[in-house]
């Protein structure tokens, strides 16, 4: 997907949420246990629930690979389960040298097909070079997380500051977006300074202390420029047998902040 | 595996050599891919011809998710194969929040039993922190890695050294490695300034023009402190029928290098 038809869908949908599906056995509502794959027969039930208010879903990789095999046939169902025209985000957070890049790049872009990556930028340009021969394929860079750990080295000497700019000049922001968490406010000016026109994949909305008015106030861009992002709070908001009907209230209610946000900053 | 045990068997061995098991359909010797599971007939042939002269394996996860379901199966497999006593790394470079990173302690941990797993430490401590509960279990940190692109960002006013000097702090010698590139032998006696007695697993010898002479000079410690990696060199030295006689050839000559350091420095 390019960035004009990111931004299309979002026009569309009123929109700009993106829903984590950390699907875990132990968190799903029993009643879905007795299915032979409860977490498709779980994200399924969630995408049919979400998918007219949400942009994006983002898989985070490491409950699919506790699973092991089946996690990835899991995995792989709820891809093709996910309705054409919403983004698909791999919650990977690799990081490799070359050639094992391109081996992550092939399955996660090619076999699954999903639209982005989430990656680590430690080891550097090479490591990032191999996912960028992909034409409307991203890579989301890790800048500066919501986590506690945030503070050891990505604000070290404002570390996460040079990631982005160094990063920023090897892709376009056709290709690019980077990983902040919402809790930090101030940093995001000095972030929009640096990239006033890349979209910002914002974790940390609610649990972790972000507010999605001033997180959309500091970061929207003229093509709105944000993803926000939401997994616990919506996927696991009920676990009775109709659990759908909470989901399907809370992601309605957190569209509508976004909605009333977009108009209030001319974006629609 | 603990500290302990590790340098006993390099004494026992005479060795510190790790081997990266990079098995890619496209590479491996032509005649096996008419067997069922060509990846483990592949690996079961390598471990054989080189499990005599092995410290450790190292499968690059990469090359396992790129054949999905089935090649979780062939890393199960394999991992079971491994004999006892040899220390299993998951060459994985994860990297995330900690209710994931206690999911992958867990995958890669408990149920495939590795002994350690390489992680990024971009996302500082809290994301390493669920791996360190479990007792003779091993985080192996990327500190300075031997691709280009180590000098995007490990490089930029050494930073890997603050990685090396914030995460000593949090782990001792007996749970934490770190990764650091045998073409980086000026920085070598740097991170052995700051880490006199923790072990280093060193990729980059041979192909990415390290010294396995300088390196062991540069890096050992009283018990060795050392796990050099070769991945490509040995696992595709041939691809012949019988590729296995070329392989073991090769890692006998490098344990021959070893042992003769190993001597050299009073370590045997």
């Amino acid at each position: 997907m390019n960035k004009r038809d990111l931004y299309k869908n979002i026009k569309k949908k009123r929109s700009y949420l993106c829903v984590g599906l950390d699907s875990d056995l132990k968190k799903i509502p029993k009643h879905l246990l007795k299915y032979e794959d409860p977490i498709f027969e779980f994200n399924k039930i969630i995408i049919d629930a979400t998918s007219d208010y949400v942009i994006a879903y983002k898989p985070n990789l490491a409950f699919y690979e506790y699973l092991g095999a089946s996690g990835f046939n899991s995995l792989k169902k709820t891809l093709d389960y996910i309705p054409e025209n919403i983004f698909k985000i791999a919650d990977a957070k690799r990081g490799d040298i070359g050639n094992t890049s391109e081996m992550y790049a092939k399955t996660y872009f090619e076999s699954l097909n999903f639209d982005a990556i989430t990656l680590s930028p430690y080891m550097g340009y090479d490591s990032i070079q191999p996912y960028l021969k992909y034409k409307n394929k991203w890579v989301i860079l890790l800048a500066l997380t919501s986590n506690q750990g945030s503070k050891d080295f990505q604000k070290y000497n404002n570390f996460f500051l040079e990631v982005i700019n160094k990063s920023k000049e090897w892709v376009s922001n056709q290709n690019l977006m980077y990983v902040v968490g919402a809790n930090n406010e101030k940093d995001i000016i000095k972030i929009r300074n640096l990239v006033p026109n890349y979209f910002l994949l914002v974790p940390g909305i609610g649990a972790q202390g972000g507010s999605l008015e001033n997180i959309s106030k500091l970061g929207f861009t003229s093509d709105c420029g944000l993803l926000v992002n939401n997994s616990r709070n919506i996927i696991y908001a009920d676990s009775s047998e109709n659990f759908e009907i909470k989901i399907n209230d809370k992601v309605k209610s957190i569209q509508v902040k976004m909605e009333s946000l977009l108009k209030k900053y001319n974006l629609l």
